[in-house]
């Protein structure tokens, strides 16, 4: 049996004002001043406010191992105001973990390259869930954790084995309230009633500007309240640790609402410039360091002092750790004894492994009629997303546009919800209504995937267009490679009567320039497989398949779904060509039906589909040049995008200039020159300029 | 005098039910079918369940002259549910603006390229205020029309002279109230109590998923009770116009707080689908429209009927509008003669004009010290903040960081606020501390800008990397061709310690791919100077600058600011070179000190700045030549950023291939390469496999 959490946390705080605490306090504000002073930067007064809520977390109610940093059912803390991560690695050193000794903490701001304390928390470190720093995205993150725990507890508890119960911590600051991805955050944690989380809120009400009624004047407990959260103050939550205590413990006993922790705090508490948002970003000087020091009754002289007492304090830390490891292991192997196929798929699932099988759940083939790649997606992912729990899908409420919706699928709700509209579900469901929340949708999903890697592949979908509100989130995934698949559809100009608002034109060049992030764009049904093979079998970084409103036509004599994962390959080869056509994506069709214009004039055209850059340059050199045949034939790209980067591997582009325009899909393509006879005659023209004047030859043309 | 709104809407709406609307109402719903049907597409649910809401706002509530699209004083209206246009251009027939004929409404959808009717409103059209349709924004839109509003109104009021007194009017649906930037908008509204706006809250409580309690199920109107809102309910949003009218009078009489009304509405109301997530966005198919027709006793036969008695309901705008607009003209020329110089200023303003004098207001020159970019940003730009009153300049939460307040600026705040820092402001106040919301200071900044081209410069201030954030909104301002400057600092790993969260990477290329926007990254004081010059001139479209946090030397001897209007040019030319070095911003260094260091190993090097690609692509072929003088020399480009992109220019890049590192930003450099050593050691390199192997001389090599 797990044990309680009576039995986790038999000590309990007492009174207000309590000796150990005030002198582990004291010290813990010195010692931050200490750190940030050797380098002469950091972030010291958000570390010394929130010292009495570490305390209460890290002492009196977060289920952790200083030994074993990443046991499996350990409470997850997320740090969403990154910028305070001192906070972190000093309780991290007090209470035990091994790899943060003090020299590692001295290295904060350091020249140190191995360093485990950069100036924001980063997921490679034990015992840090997740990279935060842009604001607002930490608490959205935590939000997903929840959600990997009430989706995992739906599927493996059983009577007497709850193999997944840990709770979510996340602290922020005024900012995650402000940013309006926290506020997405917040409003869908309220929805889904996710009672295992926790927001401390470090409510110094100072950011960099000055106090926060500079820009902020709204009730912010009524405004949780009417998100669905409970509420509770601390008036002192510098130092009532007791108070703390007791929220933390509320917060875990909650059955239907995630909580708020509304903790009155002074920023640089104990400082000269306690209070000030001069305790933010700076280093208080030697002489600021010494007063606080003096403030605190420690010696000034001293640096870096942490005495005996305050290490004895949290020294049961790491013997409960091990208590809650241990425990952990004999319950889930009594769980393997009860419940054996249910243990074995945990297992797999902990360990990061899909089924074995799940490719072949791919259809080996497809219709071969003109298809949207939006489509094909569907038929191609979907009986993948049914079979395997891994797949946990969601859709920024487009349901209807996006095909991501498999048969007998079950909604991500709690299971006493019952919407007007009918469709219910409960905490085992793996699809997500995210709602109008692109941003979150991607935030949360970072959340979900880093549960545990591998455990969940979050999947994603949306209009590619839109993806530019969840930009910052798929950049924290690719940073932090967490794989997440992000399903983009209405990728083009083709997109038609939406307008110019719904047509991305810059927003490839964002992706493709993106580190440790795929962007695959196929041209049909083979190419779409492909596409969902290379996303599932990238373990380590995050996709985007960029998919078509409009159907396409199908190459299935050309287009090779095993090719994908090589980035381009030659389409269709012509030992006469005169010029190589790249088709992409949905473009696909104006490069070979503009070659069989081409032909017909006497001009031969080779085609090359160029599925992803990032693949392609993965390749040898020998197969780029096979591939691209470069210098000796002149190469066109042909896509309805800024050709940015496309300069690479052609020295022409039939692309975008401007924004697109509201007209139905073809019109809109014919509209930008984007339909055979025009193709043609660009290339016909760009042609004979070349020859005209070679000088035209490597100068990358926009035709 | 000004007219009373007593004056200007003398007719009230009688009882609900009453005739004459319920008719407008029937025909009108009839119309939007009828629309959605003949090309089988486009979004009638959300139009034809506003209707009323239409007929109060156009008929009883909105100050505007269909004769006078532009005049002035009008009321702002914003569709930020941008999808359900045809509700406004519907209501624009109606009321009787010229452009939109029944022809042109029938142009929905169509192939017609000259519609006026595209698939969401665009800011080129006469009575369309925003371009709107990427959700969430156009209320945050709507919140900067408030805001030009009460600037403007504290700036030129004066007693009996009310020359900017307008209301500004926003529709939204569920979607405006679950995006981010919505509840970003809507906290800073309330928080600068903008008493001059009122949200129209289109409660039909359907998305494209389904009912809205499958995501959000929070209590609405107590979290914008609790955001500092006015909260109205309307029961019947379908059919009580004298309800939704006395809201709207109530909202305009609001003396410190933005209105909330919460309309209950059915969503193709009437219709087969009504209430349900299928009236969102698909015609309804002839028989659908055909039983529309019947349920509103319509003759199902007739498409298009809009019988006389409906034009006639609506035939009092024309003459209303007529008349404020010609009392708005002798209230300005009776405002002239009282206040000729606050009147010269202001009809300047309203024409989209600086003081001719405004470039002089940048210094002629700078400190020869090493400077960061940020500072000198400050420095070229804040004299002219200071005298011009058409610069509103903010920062989400950096002031301390990106150098934008000039002495004695003023904050844009409510006048009665006091904040516990002692900053406060006033409503003529032109700094603006917008929080840690950096997607809402941009979407409300192109609001303001777009109150009236030209009469505000709104400027925006934050770092970098989190211009990812505002990404979506800068994205409008460019579509929309607002200007809008973006001062954009700590752009490179040379941020240092904060990390590879806060270190930008990709970004260059999305913003480098955008039509319509300047990216522009000086080298140092003389070419910030040139990017602000370059900005304020590019009177049609929004620029990014792009700047150091670190000191950067200061090239007086090669940079030029006039130049940087060139996008590129020779900024240490050699004779006897071997190779180009491409330097860029706060990495010319890197190309200075290379270049030395290649010297003294006798390989030559002539230097280009390149500040901004875009600016460099507007030039002349014989211009780009001259600066490239490819391809006689190889060119190597030298920016800590993604490659992407500079393989127009250069055959070769020294950039980065990862996310960054936190270390201090030397040593950032330094780790990823760039010192002049290093530099050096790649330029060689490469230079000597070119000459081995001169196939790699046109395949872009990453070094």
């Amino acid at each position: 049996m797990a044990p309680s959490v009576q039995e986790i946390f038999p000590v309990k705080p007492t009174a207000k004002g309590d000796d150990i605490h005030s002198y582990v306090l004291r010290v813990f504000r010195c010692l931050i001043a200490d750190l940030c002073q050797q380098y002469n930067g950091g972030h010291p007064g958000g570390a010394m406010g929130m010292a009495a809520i570490g305390i209460s977390l890290w002492k009196y109610s977060m289920k952790f191992s200083p030994n074993d940093p990443s046991y499996f059912n350990r409470d997850r803390f997320v740090l969403s105001n990154g910028h305070t991560c001192l906070f972190q690695y000093s309780f991290h050193h007090l209470v035990g973990y091994k790899h943060m000794t003090l020299e590692q903490l001295k290295t904060y701001h350091s020249r140190e390259l191995d360093s485990f304390c950069p100036g924001h928390p980063e997921i490679e470190h034990p015992g840090i869930e997740v990279t935060t720093g842009p604001l607002g995205q930490g608490i959205a993150n935590a939000v997903g954790l929840a959600i990997a725990t009430k989706q995992l507890a739906a599927t493996y508890n059983r009577e007497g084995f709850p193999v997944v119960n840990n709770m979510t911590w996340c602290m922020i600051g005024d900012a995650c309230l402000q940013e309006g991805v926290g506020l997405e955050a917040i409003s869908l944690a309220g929805h889904f009633q996710l009672n295992n989380l926790a927001v401390m809120y470090d409510n110094n009400q100072i950011t960099c500007d000055g106090s926060v009624d500079l820009t902020n004047t709204e009730n912010i407990n009524d405004k949780m309240r009417a998100c669905g959260w409970n509420v509770i103050d601390i008036e002192d939550g510098c130092y009532d640790i007791a108070a703390i205590v007791a929220a933390m413990a509320k917060a875990r006993e909650s059955t239907d609402k995630p909580t708020f922790i509304n903790c009155r705090t002074i920023i640089g508490v104990g400082s000269d410039v306690q209070g000030d948002a001069k305790a933010h970003g700076a280093a208080f000087g030697e002489k600021g360091v010494r007063n606080v020091k003096m403030a605190n009754g420690l010696d000034p002289d001293i640096k870096f002092f942490i005495p005996d007492a305050v290490y004895d304090f949290f020294s049961d830390i790491r013997v409960r750790g091990d208590h809650l490891t241990s425990d952990y292991t004999t319950l889930l192997s009594e769980y393997a004894q009860a419940y054996p196929e249910l243990s074995a798929e945990f297992e797999s699932r902990r360990n990061g492994l899909l089924p074995a099988n799940w490719s072949s759940l791919i259809p080996a083939s497809f219709p071969n009629e003109p298809t949207a790649s939006r489509k094909s997606s569907g038929l191609a992912f979907n009986p993948v997303a049914k079979e395997i729990n891994s797949f946990i899908v969601g859709t920024a409420d487009l349901s209807p546009s996006v095909n991501m919706i498999w048969p007998g699928k079950v909604d991500f709700n709690p299971p006493d919800l019952q919407t007007v509209c009918g469709i219910n579900g409960n905490y085992g469901g793996r699809y997500i209504h995210w709602g109008i929340r692109e941003f979150a949708m991607a935030a949360v999903s970072n959340g979900i995937a880093a549960f545990n890697k591998g455990t969940f592949i979050p999947v994603t979908s949306s209009f590619f267009m839109f993806y530019i509100y969840a930009a910052p989130a798929v950049r924290m995934g690719a940073l932090q490679e967490l794989q997440v698949i992000h399903v983009a559809t209405h990728d083009s100009i083709g997109t038609g009567e939406d307008g110019p608002t719904h047509q991305p034109i810059a927003l490839p060049a964002l992706y493709r320039a993106m580190p440790n992030l795929l962007y695959i764009r196929p041209c049909d049904s083979e190419e779409t497989a492909g596409a969902w093979k290379v996303a599932i079998e990238a373990k380590n970084m995050p996709s985007i398949i960029s998919l078509s409103r409009q159907n396409l036509p199908q190459y299935f004599d050309n287009s090779c779904r095993d090719k994908v994962r090589l980035g381009a390959y030659v389409f269709k080869e012509n030992s006469a060509a005169h010029v190589t056509l790249i088709g992409v994506g949905p473009e696909m069709r104006f490069a070979v039906e503009g070659a069989e214009v081409l032909a017909q004039r006497g001009i031969e055209a080779r085609i090359i589909s160029f599925p992803c850059q990032r693949l392609f340059e993965l390749q040898t050199r020998d197969y780029k040049r096979s591939i691209l045949k470069c210098p000796e034939l002149p190469a066109v790209v042909i896509e309805a995008f800024s050709p940015l980067g496309w300069e690479r591997y052609a020295n022409a582009s039939i692309g975008m200039k401007t924004f697109g325009k509201s007209l139905p899909g073809m019109d809109a393509y014919k509209y930008f020159g984007f339909e055979k006879t025009l193709i043609a005659d660009k290339v016909e023209t760009y042609l004979k300029s070349i020859k005209a004047d070679p000088s035209l030859r490597y100068e990358f043309q926009d035709l």
